[in-house]
């Protein structure tokens, strides 16, 4: 991860990006991306495995960049939640249900 | 990576939540937390940092469970981006512009 | 706005669209062309009306869509919000905040 | 639709809003709230009306505020882009098809 973060990082340093990527724009960027990997399944299921796996790619980029800029670490972040998560949803409550926390 | 991918897809598996992660699911899933996420920056820059932290997570909790139903790698699919990107954005041309491709 | 509906349905019904438009593809949609106006403010203020207008004028056709759908009325469901927001921003409490209702 | 542009900018209004809702704020907005209507949508079909009508509601009011800033007419975009839509999709070339138009 540490790896990746720093090829991504160095990819945008070489393009003098970095006055461009405030934690907004980047947020709005992850949002932007989002869309368009919607996209790939907006009428139908039968998906283009090459075009999902690009705007896949978008969203993590955005979301490292995001991370670098914050000073967090992306697997920590992640790790922290779960725990969080891990008690909203508890597993003999929430096994086999899709249903929201607040109405478990 | 490959390590916390082990860990968010025991979480899922532990609550026999697999049953709904469609990609399409995952990727209409990765829109919503992304709005979320946005939503820390909705009227100003004064975000507050750990809620920033937890929605972020959770657009890359969503990317993570994406690619592993996918059986891609985020890492190989990010740097495979980043290749073609650079293509498209070549240093001479789009250093520190923020132009889109196509304009520039 | 009923004759908007009548064109923006007549459209749709001319070229056979309505199997794809289910309410989660038209809420999909929408989400999808929201994205697409965010892009003309990703990095910037400097926005291109024309661009705006258009992506604008494309998540508002999807909510008519969506709307029609439902069978609701459009502009009856935002006056019904309005006033359920009012409850929760009392011109009083909220006069110049961009607060959050739950941190009033 | 005249009428309901009055009363949404008016609760604006009365609330001293207008100070937040540049362009950009408005835009983050439709992207925000229509995550909140996809998630209506996360798991599966099955939605709750009463919901679905209430975020739907919300994006339709901030592209209410966002036409009435930017000083254009709602209905007057949707039906300048039908125009243009039609062209990119012929109902003979389309009909029947979800297919993008670059790729009809």
């Amino acid at each position: 991860m540490e790896e990746l973060t720093k090829k991504v990082v160095e990819f945008t340093r070489e393009r003098d990006w970095d006055q461009f990527h405030s934690p907004e724009n980047l947020a709005k960027s992850i949002s932007i991306e989002a869309g368009e990997l919607l996209e790939c399944f907006q009428w139908n299921n039968e998906y283009d495995l090459d075009e999902v796996k690009e705007e896949l790619a978008d969203v993590i980029n955005y979301c490292i960049l995001l991370a670098d800029k914050l000073g967090v670490d992306p697997k920590q972040i992640v790790l922290d939640k779960m725990e969080k998560t891990a008690k909203k949803y508890p597993v003999d409550k929430s096994k086999g249900k899709s249903t929201k926390y607040n109405k478990l």
